[in-house]
């Protein structure tokens, strides 16, 4: 991305830097909640995107909260997927190889997509654990103890 | 949990305190993973249930490798659910409050299902938004800037 390409937002900040665009966020986030629940339908919202300020940012990180889930991804820069207290709405902070913050949303969903195994990245991992099978020629044995215990159990 | 009912298990240690039972389970693992890419089911085997070295432990750790995602769940205690060098097996550890191990277990699937949100708590947490859009008397108004860009967005 060019830095012509950065958006940016003239923002006029009152109290505490607060431009009151944040609250409004809650009603849309209350929309996908139950769009979540009625329809199982995922959404996001760009916070890049919008004209809010540093303190804005802050006021709706406090106001959301910290639920107990907490995803950190590393590829090509680290990113961030906290659930929020508001179960089915998750903070996504997306970082650079530098640290700085590139993107940032609020996710409405079950689980963020990213988090989820890519059935091509299963795909790789199975010929992967082949690969270790043949390295272990003992992984090829019958398990030497209660082969019950050891087998995979469906959830 | 009495102390009676935690299983104990006689291992006979070889080399380096490896006692031949870990390399097995890299073939359950794949049957799992076949069945995950197949139909989809997920599955676990529980470590906490094998004659497992800590060596044992150690190698199997080892040899799966870190993937690029790490989930931290707090909830009585702190539990860690990361994804291997194997997209699809997660390695999952759950801890008391005084950060003892209490279980550990591999996880085949696209994601454990402890990370995903429950419906029950989506809802909860469609009732505290609402509860938070009472306090806040603007996060009823229309947003003071453009409608589309602050709305929710399928994902």
């Amino acid at each position: 991305m060019s830095l012509d390409a950065i958006p940016v937002h003239v923002v006029n900040a009152g109290e505490g830097g607060l431009s009151g665009n944040a609250p409004p966020l809650l009603r849309e986030l209350l929309t996908g909640v139950r769009r979540l629940l009625s329809d199982a339908e995922p959404s996001s919202i760009d916070l890049t995107a919008l004209p809010l300020t540093p303190a804005d940012l802050d006021w709706l990180r406090d106001t959301l909260g910290q639920g107990e889930v907490r995803v950190t991804l590393d590829a090509n820069g680290e990113s961030s997927l906290d659930e929020t207290a508001c179960p089915g709405v998750w903070w996504v902070t997306h970082r650079n190889e530098q640290g700085a913050v590139v993107a940032q949303f609020l996710e409405v969903a079950f689980v963020p997509e990213l988090v989820r195994a890519q059935v091509e990245d299963i795909r790789i991992g199975s010929a992967y654990l082949e690969s270790l099978m043949s390295e272990n020629p003992s992984a090829r044995s019958t398990a030497p103890y209660d082969e019950e215990a050891a087998s995979c159990r469906d959830l």
